[in-house]
């Protein structure tokens, strides 16, 4: 599957700002790069680093006045879709260690706070078919709403509130999945089923001895979406990150499938 | 239905302190006080004022060092217990005023938060129908749990931890009562099925024209309950609040039934 | 000091929905309604209650479709300012019943929180004193922002985010009074000094045996406010309550003094 | 400065858990493991990983029943204590990509709240003498209290509070650093003057092209402190992690310096 992204941001930088941005698709085995060009109105050249786990590129930039970026790519996606409650279950104890920092709360997924909900909720279902159950409880119970979170709502106010926008699916299912003993992170995506096109947010879960992409509004699925940076929750994996004032004068993402 | 309440407090103040005690049952129409002593180790004047929506009696006192306070009560209960689910609704506009408040979010009862989740799991239910399935479902999915929680708990938090205490069974009820448009206030209470004993904290749900008192947990009925004050949630209702500094020396509370 | 007030709202109502406003002028001893007309397009005769402590009037419509409100007043306000910093305090027990639950939190005002802060930072200061320089910190320590606060907003993260509008100032000043053992509470106003002009919040302390109202941002002066409502927080003297979905097509509220 | 650490730790297990255990010194060039010795009663072997950021080691064990440890240690530390106020500050966009993750909010480092509050009251200081003005700024303005917080205890609820103990205080300083732009992580850590002896928790900024050891509470000083692991905040460097219930027995630490 070729997707072809297509990005324009255009903002107004309140004087001179060091600018964080991840917008450029990672290049990873199952999402190879066929092209890939970033072009930033920034007045002194980028600084180009790796992303959290080594996966994606922040790339930083001095962002001054009038800042637009442009970005488009051509990205194959060759990852099948798993069938989540087929996989099983690994003991905390035997988690490679890099994702041991999963399992813990995080500024907006505080699962510390439901390990009642899933033990009463979801029993002694653990690994693949806790997580299948975890992603289709989402799935049910939340209703896709725009405008109904800010970018402070955490997975504790959408577990009440039960509306959200792609963000808060996710925070919810890692939160939940973190407190059933499966670490989880949060991803940011391209994927051509958003509508309205926009970033978008997904989770993976690590099951079976890998991270497996889960996207709790099914829009996406693990077979047609773009990774570009994970972390533990939304403020690792914001596509722009201003170091000063901001305001947006308009943004476009455009994805699109090139063949079927 | 006769009820027999012994009450002993037993604190170390630091110093001298002002100290609002609400242990005594409220004289109402539907529980008469046959007996009724209270006694505290003050060091000027009691001073007595009328609870919130004119129930029970808030009583100052001046607290210094070792601090005693010792209550006997009999109270003559006749309420009958009322099927919930057979009350109807009160459109909002229609509510006596001194209701409209405990239509509204407070302190530990963010009902403001919880209207998706009962829109969402409750559908077209108002009025007693509405309560009746409330009432079942934090009966349902709460655990009982003995230090489950602090003074700092709110509903949002018991919501996803599921563990809690008569406060936190109160307040998620008050709160999901409230976001389905169902006034309702915290009542602390006397009744002889806690275990172990200690003051009780249960709910008021204004339908069908009347305040009905329930009790989520399940341990004591509106047949046998004595009322000591009522509020919007667990700050309204204190039995002991101290402007100051106090140590818990130790305490007993006796609730007995005097004849079936 | 006479003041002319106009107010219009514009709203589309989704379906038929319970309307609760309370944008009238209250009739109180210091300030006299000369001229009150409210206009509203409900399907069915208004519902007027009396408010909160008996101030102020909640009004119940049936709002239905296109929704429109006007009101105009003419209030004479006789009101001296009263210099803070000389009135004495009360302790708590000889309070008046009906201030006792200002001293407590609310849902944005957590004063439970701030036991620590106020003691640390205003020492051994009560009452009046106290009062006045609660009032001084709030206005030199946060700074007047459009847009920096939403609907659910606590005083604990304006207490960090230093900014606010006057909901935000008005909580934050009514809880670190209730924090110092003055009970506070919150007040919706007619102020002419407001900029934009808007619906505005203002608080009240318990001083020396009556209630005192403060305005943290400056904007006005007890002199000049006009009340409309009061209660623990903004949930209490919100200008439109909907028990529906609204959505706000215009809005516009001018209050000018008449003579100087 | 050589260091003697013994600890022993007495836990009951509800039925069997995975544990993770994050108790030995940390093997790093400025802190030299003479000894080290650990001991669990586990049912299989100890599996142990390596920490956050490569530092330290996450000993996983299988506990069950009455669970024992015991650590002894002996550790050479040969560190400066640094100036902070001396050292220069790094602009974001410049950062090594390790040190990003660390100026970004963590479950209980709420720093997008605080950028206000940092603002207003450190103004244009950056860097090291933001880093000393902000480590004084806790000092001074928090209460060290045992029993004042609980685990769940954020920095936005100390901030308020004004009372904590170490877990606080660094949490309290990593908030600020990171809302000043300065990358913070919390370490646990050895420290011969905690009283009563326990566990300790301290920071580390970023600054200068280092991490810096920053005990805010002023128990410890760079010179004699030794870490045991590092991230985001005491949810990454719990001592001891069960998936499951333990009781706490009984346990002690002990940290003496051998010379002076």
């Amino acid at each position: 599957m070729r997707l072809k992204i297509d990005v324009e941001l255009d903002y107004a930088i309140d004087g001179v700002s060091d600018t964080l941005l991840m917008v450029q698709a990672a290049a990873l085995p199952d999402q190879q790069l066929e092209y890939d060009n970033l072009l930033v109105s920034s007045s002194e050249p980028l600084r180009a680093t790796v992303g959290t786990d080594d996966i994606g590129v922040r790339c930083w930039v001095l962002a001054e006045g009038w800042f637009r970026v442009t970005y488009q790519a051509i990205v194959a996606v060759d990852r099948p879709d798993v069938a989540l409650a087929a996989l099983g279950a690994t003991a905390p104890r035997l988690l490679p260690p890099e994702t041991v920092p999963y399992l813990m709360p995080s500024r907006y997924c505080p699962s510390d706070q439901f390990e009642g909900f899933v033990a009463q909720t979801f029993g002694d279902l653990r690994g693949g078919p806790l997580a299948a159950a975890l992603t289709e409880w989402v799935g049910d119970n939340l209703i896709y709403t725009s405008g109904s979170s800010t970018g402070a709502t955490t997975a504790l106010e959408t577990f009440a509130n039960r509306h959200g926008v792609c963000r808060d699916y996710t925070h919810l299912l890692v939160t939940l999945a973190r407190a059933g003993g499966i670490p989880a992170r949060c991803v940011s995506a391209y994927a051509p089923g958003v509508d309205p096109p926009d970033f978008h947010a997904v989770a993976e879960l690590w099951l079976d001895g890998a991270w497996r992409l889960v996207d709790a509004t099914g829009m996406g699925s693990a077979r047609d979406l773009v990774r570009i940076a994970v972390g533990r929750d939304a403020t690792d994996i914001a596509f722009m990150t201003t170091f000063g004032a901001a305001t947006l004068n308009q943004q476009q993402i455009k994805v699109a499938l090139l063949d079927a």
